[in-house]
């Protein structure tokens, strides 16, 4: 079984929907790209950090799933990761009303030795430099590694960001933060800047629209599931990329013609998150719904001009 | 050959882009729709009214490409239509500086005699009472009448405009007015509102973001293709309706399955008209390249679960 190393945050969120509110609920990126990832034939790591009010039970969900955990390390006189945030009624923005780093700010990631030859590393959401710091540890370079970031680092710590991203082969990146971080308003030629600082593969993700997958002068597009309603939207870029990574450690094949296939599996689970609060559509998910949504995607986009 | 009729606005444009501005060229819904639809093996006629300052040579450039023109009056003693916009940076958003209805104001279409018997009946964006009138012209109901239709009658015309969308198959609108037409925020819902309303089919305009066709249960989503720069968006929803009910009009097959189709010729017709200023590229565009871009966008969204 081909193996793929997960870095982010492990983190509890709150969370204020229309639809209701959370208390503190199990949440973060890595969690997130966990769960997703779980659904592939994938011996993965998680890498992470979370504090001593972080219940045994998530921890015990984790391994139930299959995913290592002997690199995510509990602090046992701190608090975990702690992040707490309002949507508005488009469901589309939403405004941080807490950000408690709490263990996170001391976080140095130790990949487990057995997965230091991992074909995949996917690095979540995080700080580039503690990003690069990881893919450092890898015996070799792994086959495809994925990273994942937002504007904040594009505002707070640019240079380690440009210096992470010369290293990776997928960036996984919304419109907004392509638009920032190449001062481009075409994603067309945003991606191809983006490619130009090192990434083969650009994915842009669009949220209700979609994410565009680019590669040399080629364009992919996968569009969103129209949804009746979206509960909760938290997680669901972490769980794209999660879908992602966990169908591309599968496969083994880093070809554009899977990387397409990919998208698909990534936008797929995505739209099952959001169906629920926090993870809880990811963690009664089983493999029937996910290929009849494949199907239903594949409905979505296909047409016959032989006909 | 199939016929169609086409009912609409003929104007002049006056555009101002972050790339330039125009004086007063030629545009208005019913000519964006005539050009998309004379890429097509299709006999259609445009029902308008123009005033004496509109030139020959326009009138002309329309009988040669086989459009009929008997019921596009010219007012002598009167001027045409005229609407003047500014778009901002991001090309998405614009300031309306002018709106002259001229001759419009006392539009009274006349479907020609030997059209009264179309298949397809394309009704553009006008005055809902205006477009009622057109539809009880015909011989009998065609076999598929479209409607385009804007907010501004939502406003102004909303038991006129509910009266004509009774009578209507397909209706074409963009997201913010199919929000604003149901009061509901996720177009999945919104669609199967304005179905309840008359239509069989709703399509939903998204611009960069591709259109959506609604087909009772069913969705189809087309993308727009991803553009390194968008020049002039002015007339690319006309555009999108007319290759739309060009193609119908040519293949007069109204299943599911061909109106996706017509949705992708629509887009790849309006992804050409947004290059360049008014109808400038769509008076210059050949067989050729609109096969090649269908094409375009069959690679877009295509992928291979099997392999």
């Amino acid at each position: 079984m081909s193996k793929l190393v997960i870095v982010g945050a492990v983190a509890f969120d709150a969370i204020e929907t229309p639809f209701g509110k959370t208390d503190k609920i199990l949440g973060g990126p890595a969690t997130f790209i966990g769960l997703a990832a779980s659904q592939f034939e994938v011996d993965s790591a998680i890498v992470s950090i979370v504090g001593g009010d972080f219940p045994n039970q998530y921890l015990d969900m984790f391994k139930n799933r299959g995913i290592d955990i002997s690199s995510l390390e509990v602090v046992q006189n701190g608090k975990t990761f702690f992040w707490s945030g309002k949507y508005h009624n488009d469901m589309n923005t939403r405004d941080t009303l807490a950000t408690e780093l709490n263990v996170l700010a001391d976080f140095n990631p130790v990949v487990p030795e057995k997965y230091k030859n991992s074909k995949v590393l996917m690095l979540g959401n995080l700080q580039p430099s503690v990003q690069s710091s990881v893919i450092e540890q890898m015996n070799k370079k792994p086959d495809l590694v994925i990273l994942d970031t937002m504007n904040f680092w594009m505002d707070t710590a640019l240079e380690d960001l440009k210096k992470v991203i010369r290293k990776v082969d997928v960036i996984t990146i919304n419109d907004e933060e392509a638009r920032q971080l190449t001062s481009e308003y075409s994603l067309v030629i945003a991606a191809k800047k983006i490619m130009g600082m090192g990434p083969k593969y650009v994915v842009i993700k669009k949220g209700e629209h979609g994410a565009l997958l680019f590669f040399e002068n080629e364009i992919f597009y996968a569009p969103a599931l129209p949804l009746k309603s979206v509960f909760d939207p938290t997680g669901a870029g972490d769980t794209f990329a999660g879908g992602f990574a966990g169908f591309l450690a599968q496969t083994e094949d880093f070809s554009f013609d899977n990387l397409k296939k990919a998208v698909i599996y990534g936008s797929a689970l995505a739209s099952f998150c959001v169906e629920k609060f926090g993870t809880e559509r990811m963690l009664n998910l089983d493999k029937k719904e996910l290929n009849d949504r494949i199907l239903q995607f594949k409905n979505l986009t296909q047409f016959d001009l032989s006909k």
